[in-house]
């Protein structure tokens, strides 16, 4: 059984979560070739659809994500990824997890630290 | 800030994460309808893509899921949500959790218990 590439142009969802805390780091989307790739190597890698390639988890910034879990869901349309993650954080804007803000009253707060600086580990912007 | 719905034609997507075990549940889809109402409401609606209108998770099956906490990716176009989930089950299959099966040097394999026989619960098939 493959996962189902057809039912949504060729990309499936994938969810990357923190294989000992549990906390969902990402979210992104797999390619063929990437779903490939990354059962080959036991490293994470996703399709980038902004600039419509694919992508090395933590080709520029070192954080790269290995693999100990891999589930499908019903549909077999989307993953999730138990990961180990390498380097502290996930999102290129320096947190841990992409998931930095949560609603409020007040409106969305952080509610998680930064723990580096995107524009020392990538320059400008990177991933 | 509102989540971006122009970025992928109209809907964001959404994690339901269980708050207490931190279980990923299930993924899917939200138009800004959807969202508005999970937000007024407390209880999780969707967008469901196959049936092209608004999903109230549990409308047929009694398993909702009432909203602990909503957090939002850094690019505005997908949410986390921590859920309290009513009814032990995700999954229209029947298991406490979309994710279901986990890939083995044998091929996919089941690790979860079926909490429901979703013949009973929807006749045929349901949400």
């Amino acid at each position: 059984m493959r996962p189902d590439f057809e039912r949504n142009g060729g990309l499936i969802r994938v969810i990357a979560q923190d294989a000992v805390t549990y906390e969902v780091l990402m979210d992104a989307f797999m390619s063929e070739e990437a779903f490939d790739e990354t059962m080959r190597t036991g490293r994470v890698v996703y399709y980038s659809r902004s600039r419509m390639r694919i992508w090395r988890k933590g080709e520029e910034s070192g954080h790269v994500q290995l693999v100990r879990s891999i589930r499908i869901n019903c549909n077999r349309d989307a993953l999730l990824i138990l990961v180990e993650q390498v380097g502290l954080a996930a999102c290129h804007d320096g947190y841990r997890s992409c998931y930095y803000r949560e609603i409020t009253d007040d409106g969305w707060k952080v509610i998680s630290e930064r723990v580096f600086d995107p524009q020392v580990v990538y320059g400008k912007k990177g991933t």
